[in-house]
């Protein structure tokens, strides 16, 4: 995606009422080549007043590439699966996790706050499915590392009502506390199914991608994130306002369409909201 | 679809535990030329014994049609809503009531079952939201007329959670008796979310077809039904037992692929099982 549409999306984006966007990753730009204008498309996004904008990093680089850019929210990820993690940065889940402890540290000393997100943590597609004790053992350590918020990851999409109930309830249990919040990918279809699941376990707080837009490179078979605006159509003809404007919403996902060229997987950007009528 | 696939597809079907199968529609051949086949892929569909077929019908030529063939199950469809079932029927909803209710007993004395699908339940293409009070009426009509179960159709994938919850309630409240059944298409990605929900209600039959095969050509933008297997594979992993091998199941969903030559929307499909694991 070229940097000036990345732009134009953000920008797009931040007018729709969405509160937080991760806006860039500092990765890098060996690695994920896609991402080396994180710098460039952040300098010339319009800063949205209405929007909390994020910033992915990998490690102590990336952090220090995100604070000097000004951003007071980053995020940092491990799997829980240690075979996902090798693949993705070739340490241990053990390692990456004393890595984020002193993550934490240089993030808070310079006054940001740190999401840990925890990829896998519905299942591995190496490994199968992972017990939920072992996320919440990961919750435990990094909250004690002084982690501000922990997000949930459904990197491939294993997660279903069952493990997502699972998982909350014995997070919840050990860590009352800790702001949580999820984040699904579709790739079987249950994206929906979980996000109501969770808010019937009180979580109000989900990633999404608008379109659908994403993957991973290194998870075989990966889809992106659900759609942003399948999650806002649902809620909003549920009676939840997420003071997000759904045309506005499509409209900016009709825009990410035409930038990546490809049909994205978003049944309300393909058949538009239930209220648009036929003639 | 060839006759001889659309035979080898219900074959592979019927051994994969699924314990109800729409097997053919008599419709008239000029209407949807591509069913014009049914009775010679009735003929020599095998059939087995642990299987309930049945045959949707229009009318009763087609009620004739399906009752010599030998089905004793028989599916009719109205539509909630007045202009989709002009659009479907060039008749008006109390028009098809009339209808159904003759048919109903034409059915019954030949010894025969009598299914009403009452299309568009949860919002219409043409006319929007239809009041569930208005579903509510057609089902004491039917109900009054003799109708032996009622399926509930979200013809073009307008269905959220809150909407299935009022159509259930209000139906159950007045018909508690009523064997009940929920046809999803996944549209706009809520049939799994619409599922569980209607379990959460006691609801525990609901239509879905292979692959997500399926669309309405009456219906501008609708898709298939949702997935078979993306359902059983989210009820299997929340330990619900529904006697369907998820296996069997993708494999018939990979011949109706085949068959089709194009993408079937269904995720099971695309990516295996939650439990497959990647090398």
């Amino acid at each position: 995606m070229p940097t000036a549409a990345k732009i134009e999306l953000l920008d797009a984006l931040s007018g729709t009422g969405v509160r937080r966007i991760e806006a860039v990753s500092f990765v890098h730009p060996k690695a994920i080549p896609q991402m080396a204008d994180a710098d460039q498309v952040w300098a010339q996004v319009r800063k949205s007043p209405a929007v909390r904008y994020s910033a992915l990093v990998p490690n102590s680089r990336g952090a220090q590439r995100a604070l000097a850019a000004g951003f007071t929210e980053v995020e940092v990820v491990v799997s829980a699966s240690d075979t996902h993690n090798k693949r993705n940065v070739n340490r241990s889940t053990g390692e990456s996790l004393d890595d984020i402890a002193a993550l934490i540290d240089e993030l808070h000393g310079a006054g940001a706050s740190a999401e840990v997100i925890i990829a896998t943590s519905f299942g591995c597609p190496f490994e199968g499915d992972v017990d939920p004790k072992r996320v919440a053992d990961i919750v435990d350590r990094v909250v004690a590392d002084g982690a501000d918020r922990i997000a949930f990851g459904d990197t491939t999409g294993m997660a279903t009502p069952r493990r997502v109930t699972e998982v909350v309830t014995l997070v919840r249990e050990r860590q009352p506390d800790i702001p949580v919040l999820l984040h699904f990918h579709n790739t079987r279809g249950t994206a929906l199914a979980n996000i109501l699941t969770a808010m019937d376990l009180g979580i109000t707080e989900f990633d999404a991608s608008v379109g659908g837009l994403g993957g991973c490179p290194y998870a075989p078979g990966a889809t992106g994130n659900v759609a942003t605006e399948e999650v806002v159509h649902m809620l909003a003809d549920m009676g939840i306002d997420t003071g997000i404007d759904l045309d506005a919403l499509i409209e900016a996902a009709a825009l990410a369409q035409r930038v990546v060229g490809r049909e994205l997987p978003s049944g309300v950007l393909r058949a538009g909201p239930r209220t648009r009528l036929a003639s």
